[in-house]
């Protein structure tokens, strides 16, 4: 076993005394809760604390709550790199969305610091406040708190779904200040970051199903998204009404699913990346019958893709699709407000690093895009060269029974600490 | 304007009082409420009876609660004519779906009576009970209860939907008496009914989009029916899965609607009789979400047709449809139990004379199939001679602003009473 061996092995090991001691202060069965802004976060941040406070690592926060981990680097002063992610879960979700980023930083950290490694910049593990939407509803809070982007409006605004109470107030009751940040404070500034590395469960199952340890994310897929789409046709008697004068909502609405199925098929034949989900369809439950022709569907979409132009094309051709599909089911066909999140490309260089790393480390590896969305987004937003490292999982995430290996976990620390010992090295 | 035309018009104003007396007594704004088996229905029946008594015609009931208005014929012995319908209304309903018919046959059979017809056998205009399936949800139960083929366990274990109490528990109250039946009892002899004829609103568009006042039915639409029919996937990350490990229940539940779809295009093009509805299908709203593949979709069918090999041969053809779009969705697509109910098809006799009764009148027709049931469907079953004429009506059934023009039942009252005078001449 080589040195450096023992220290990634060293650092697995911390990895799983993190992940233990964030499960028992977190346990909420079955699974874990940690909510935003939340006594849970706040332990959770305090873990994470402590084991960068025993390799002399400084803790600072910002007024937004977000916590700095900081290796002091020869020089102070130059671009510092850093890796970053969440410690919230949704409620009775798993333990490793979103900490497994910081805890994984941290066990990089801890493995170069044993090899005597001496960073020539500071290098800073971040524990990121508020991503998962289900408590604050909208995206990114804590990143884009820092970088001065969450528009001031919402600091009131937005209410924690458990609480009814605004982030402003949970933010307050936490010791920080949101006043500071709507009154227009900087955090962070992107000039003083070389380099962000986000690493990230999968959430999906195709590293598990392909035997590969990490993924090198690409991008993270941008969205276009109808939460409030209609088909209106008429209710009527099942039995009465011949076929040319319903106005079938259902039919008509299989027929525009399928339109989409038919645009897919023809992305996947070009090799554009694309996925659509209609995950709300429904005829209303107080309202239809198995005798009556359904008048009303109401139906979500979400369509994702690294390629904005390509989203915004896909909503030409369906609202094409739409009124034809109308007029033949004599029906209305409204697709709603749709909003936009644009698709955010990570670096190249450092997903070359991050390959180069995981080839050297002989870990079974990929590129792929991330679906999900991810405080990443806002970091490249900003212009700071980004990545993303995804660790096989199993289960899913945010639920119960998301799992990862620690052999996978392990597998993961020369990856990441070796990109960090390239990019910390000059 | 000759004798009968008179008659004709005294009828029509007769039905127009009718249906105003009917109407006030049953109000309950929007629409009229006429439960099955209530002091509502009873009174319908009682309004009935006063005019039927105001031309001489016999008072009776069975211990169903049907009542029976008898126009004494020559021959009491000889087989009897009988016009039928029920006079009970969904909630908040229309004045005319089943009153109509009752209405009518009382016009035809005054308008008979002022001409001084006498007629060669017994005239029985049958007010039934409890046809309306929103009460007690049991298909034609007066008049089955009349035949005697209601099941003996339906009087107890049928329930009225609003009160929760049994229909046995309903009839006694009404002063009926449900053990004779529940014990055997046969209150109509088929032998003893020489035809059955059951004028009635058509329920949908198609007299009124053609501009024809009646319509003469070729028979009651079976119907097979799947009313807790399923498409389990699995529930997944929107973002995080790609297509080829989705198990999207919503995007095969609409490629299974878009197979019958063209299945229905096929029947169509052989003129074949079909209809077809999903009048529920819904993922769950408390577990959808627009960023989840759903996991789930719940669906009904019902389709219809004169024809219940079709029926049958279509069943065959949707279960070979959802075990393929299964294979390809990898999703498990189960249509649950049907229910099958045959057609009933009209007597071709009964048909003509219907025909050649509005030719002769001068009045628009139509033959057409009824695609709700009616308890014309019983008689059909019990083998008794029977037909239906459908009346022109705006804004479908079932609903408060059901409307026919008295013009419309005008014209209707030569066509019944002009096939009554052929049917009871010997």
């Amino acid at each position: 076993m080589t040195t450096d061996e023992t220290h990634w092995r060293d650092a697995a090991a911390l990895g799983t005394r993190l992940f233990d001691e964030l499960r028992r202060m977190s346990a909420n069965p079955p699974g874990v809760t940690r909510p935003a802004f939340s006594d849970r976060e706040d332990a959770a941040h305090a873990i994470a604390a402590r084991a960068a406070e025993s390799i002399g690592m400084e803790i600072s926060h910002d007024r937004a709550g977000n916590q700095y981990m900081t290796w002091p680097g020869r020089d102070r002063a130059a671009p510092r790199v850093m890796v970053g992610s969440h410690m919230d879960s949704v409620d009775h979700g798993g333990n490793f969305d979103g900490a497994a980023g910081v805890v994984l930083g941290l066990a990089a950290a801890t493995a170069l610091h044993a090899s005597g490694f001496v960073p020539a910049r500071d290098l800073v593990v971040m524990a990121i406040r508020a991503e998962e939407l289900v408590w604050f509803p909208t995206p990114y809070c804590g990143s884009r708190m820092a970088f001065g982007v969450l528009p001031a409006a919402e600091y009131e605004a937005v209410k924690r779904s458990d609480t009814g109470r605004s982030l402003a107030d949970h933010m307050r009751e936490g010791g920080w200040d949101p006043d500071a940040l709507i009154a227009g404070a900087r955090e962070l500034d992107p000039a003083t970051l070389a380099a962000y590395i986000e690493p990230h469960i999968e959430q999906g199952p195709v590293l598990d199903l392909a035997g590969e340890a990490v993924g090198v994310v690409t991008g993270i897929r941008g969205n276009l998204r109808y939460r409030h789409a209609s088909i209106t046709g008429a209710w009527a008697h099942a039995g009465g009404v011949p076929r040319e004068h319903r106005h079938d909502a259902v039919r008509a609405g299989a027929a525009l699913v399928g339109e989409l199925e038919a645009i897919w098929d023809r992305y996947d034949a070009a090799g554009e990346d694309f996925v659509a989900t209609f995950g709300e369809f429904w005829t209303d439950p107080t309202m239809h019958g198995m005798t009556k022709v359904p008048g009303l569907v109401r139906f979500t979409l979400d369509m994702r893709s690294l390629d904005n132009e390509l989203l915004w094309r896909t909503d030409g051709l369906l609202r094409e699709a739409a009124a034809s599909i109308g007029r033949r089911y004599e029906v209305t066909i409204e697709l709603g407000e749709a909003t936009n999140a644009k698709p955010a490309l990570m670096n190249p260089e450092l997903m070359d690093l991050l390959d180069a790393e995981a080839a050297r480390a002989g870990i079974a590896y990929r590129r792929m895009a991330s679906g999900g969305g991810h405080d990443c987004a806002t970091f490249a937003d900003q212009g700071v060269p980004s990545a993303m490292l995804f660790l096989r999982n199993q289960n899913g995430s945010h639920n119960p029974d998301e799992a990862i290996r620690m052999e996978d976990f392990a597998a993961a620390v020369p990856v990441l600490a070796g990109t960090l010992r390239r990019l910390l090295s000059a």
